[in-house]
């Protein structure tokens, strides 16, 4: 038979998220009576609300009518790529800069082929496991060592620095992937550390692949809610984005990415251009359907409701931050941010994750899924029905009070 | 700044169907009255039926609803993976072994990262772009010589040997991608054909990846509709579906791959979890509305609606193919095929293209676009309104007559 794809040996066996839901699922099968809560995967649970409903299903009905019939979408519809530019960007972003998407993690996963396998990658540490795990998959990495993998450098973010990267160990020419609000920790990096983050981009020769699926959680104003709004990102970050967590589309499937014209690679090439090619080569334009629940989201009707979405998420986060504070947990995020990344120092994250399971009846998320620098830490979601959020603390409470 | 993928460079600059709506709407910009009617690209043009257009309402307004929204949809909805084995291949398949996508030309392209870039590629010559260049960006294909990629193997499919290729061209251990109904030329592999691809994939270890997306459109009971009617394909084909021809799902997004448990790697290590491996990676699910969609066209009164549409365009590509054979020019396709190969011999294929669309100012595709082999045809499509077909039949009868 054919070979298989040597960099994929290196994988290691579980995606993140599907090991969690087995574990749980074992946990259930074993404890049938158990009523299990999950802030585990930073999955919506919220119904979409009413006026990106109506958008969603008038462009349903409108599929059964000629006039309202829609075939190929290729990189997105000018109409939404616009409002996406005028209502995040300030307008500053022409059409052709953004490509919609079936969501962020797919976008990252094509946008690794733009710079094969000979692009260095830095990450932050502990970081979403998709930049790492899609690097590997096109040989940008190589084989796990127990702490990592070969070839990628790891970029500690934890509470001795506030959880934003020493920027000295990113290596030249390479591809940083960084997330703010940060996935998992929930640290929202400040306008000072952006324009650090950009300045070592641009002097060592770098790309930053800039991840801002929880911009609209940002609610102090001080704090950016894209990499564009530090001077010379243009030269130096794509930002990939998602309506998942801000209106609730994880099932729906709609996000995009910014590819402003200025960015060239070291031989002088565009890669805007580029990146309508892959796009449009292994990859066939999101749904007819999502798009237009996205422009109703960006109608200002629909931007209340955005808002609205993401304070009553906001508002577990804050609940789940107090309860972990009124126990003596340390945490970061929970402010600005849908993710609180719980310290319980000297212990083992999958070991904490199964007494939280075992005891709580709750799923969370052990730190060292994301990497080794979540050695000791969990990570609460708040994604959630309130009452289950609330019933998650009083849990919590017994627990560890 | 940082390296671009040396295999992008590869790749020839204008994907197909991009190029073809620039010259289009050149053709346009130029001649302001023309009343342009486009059998280019293969893009349903008819409203999405009653009964599944009814499925996707109903899932919109259950997003606004608690008990109907729906979050991250991973490898899809059981239901649906279980309605597609029992329709389309009699219930042989389980769940696991189906995985539910945005359509097949993403599929296509994350599967090439199963095999990697050392794996050889044939493909039928024409063939579908996104094969070849899905390739290229990986690394699996070299450079362009003016004919083709250098390290893949063009299997030449034309009137001389009835469309269907020379096996022993076949490289061993090589990825064999294959289309039937054939996108571009509309030929239909017999069982006997596809007994002996078959059994050439097995003599030579190979793989086919078996693109079926056209399957709806065999009326021929003696024709096969899946590579899994041969036995043994089990155990030598993946093979690859979409719903977007076979309900008008261009727009909405929703497709299947098929990795039957049996499929190995020269290893020995089974496909099936890499393949979920990835997708649960670099992919985050298929639209819970296109899904939505997608089982509502599984049951009977769906099934009677995709006939129903099917039916539409396959009257369309009888009048093409009756009006071009009444004008003496050959063709294959357009029976069990929504697309109709029209020979132009001696002739260049743009050229003709560039004939029919300034003196009918209508749009096809030059057979060139789809490889070598198509030197001299060009593609029509029968996705069209019925009467937008009839006028371009009464227009190409003025010019060919």
């Amino acid at each position: 038979m054919v070979t298989r794809n040597p960099e994929l040996a290196h994988l290691k066996a579980g995606y993140l998220f599907p090991e969690i839901a087995k574990r749980r699922r074992e946990f259930a099968a074993a404890n049938p009576d158990a009523k299990i809560i999950s802030l585990g995967v930073g999955d919506t649970t919220e119904p979409v609300s009413p006026h990106i409903t109506a958008g969603l299903v008038a462009a349903a009905q409108g599929l059964g009518t000629r006039e309202g019939y829609a075939g190929y979408q290729d990189e997105g519809q000018a109409a939404l790529r616009q409002a996406i530019s005028d209502v995040f960007y300030g307008g500053r972003f022409n059409v052709d800069e953004i490509i919609i998407s079936d969501g962020a993690k797919s976008d990252i996963g094509r946008l690794q082929l733009l710079f094969g396998a000979a692009t260095p990658i830095a990450v932050q540490n502990p970081t979403y496991p998709v930049y790492v795990d899609g690097s590997v998959a096109i040989g940008a990495a190589a084989e796990w060592d127990g702490n990592g993998y070969q070839g990628v450098t790891y970029l500690p973010c934890n509470a001795e620095n506030d959880f934003f990267p020493d920027l000295n160990l990113i290596p030249e020419k390479s591809l940083i992937y960084f997330c703010s609000p940060n996935n998992p920790t929930g640290a929202v990096a400040t306008r000072e550390q952006l324009e650090q983050l950009v300045a070592a981009a641009i002097a060592k020769n770098c790309l930053i692949i800039f991840d801002a699926a929880y911009s609209e959680y940002v609610r102090d104003p001080e704090l950016p809610k894209t990499i564009y709004e530090i001077p010379g990102a243009e030269t130096c970050a794509l930002e990939v984005n998602s309506f998942s967590k801000q209106i609730g589309f994880t099932g729906v499937r709609l996000g995009w990415t910014v590819a402003p014209k200025e960015l060239t690679y070291a031989d002088g090439t565009p890669i805007n251009p580029d990146w309508h090619r892959v796009q449009v080569t292994v990859f066939n334009g999101a749904s007819v359907l999502s798009q237009a629940g996205g422009k109703s989201a960006l109608e200002p009707e629909g931007l209340k409701e955005m808002r609205a979405t993401t304070d009553y998420y906001l508002g577990n986060a804050k609940l789940i931050k107090e309860t972990l504070t009124s126990l003596g947990i340390e945490s970061e995020g929970g402010v600005n941010s849908p993710y609180v990344w719980a310290k319980f120092p000297g212990r083992d994250s999958w070991e904490v994750f199964s007494e939280i399971l075992e005891k709580c009846q709750l799923v969370t998320t052990p730190g060292a899924g994301f990497g080794s620098a979540g050695d000791s830490y969990v990570r609460f979601s708040a994604f959630g029905h309130r009452e289950d959020v609330e019933e998650a603390c009083n849990r919590l409470r017994k627990l560890y009070s």
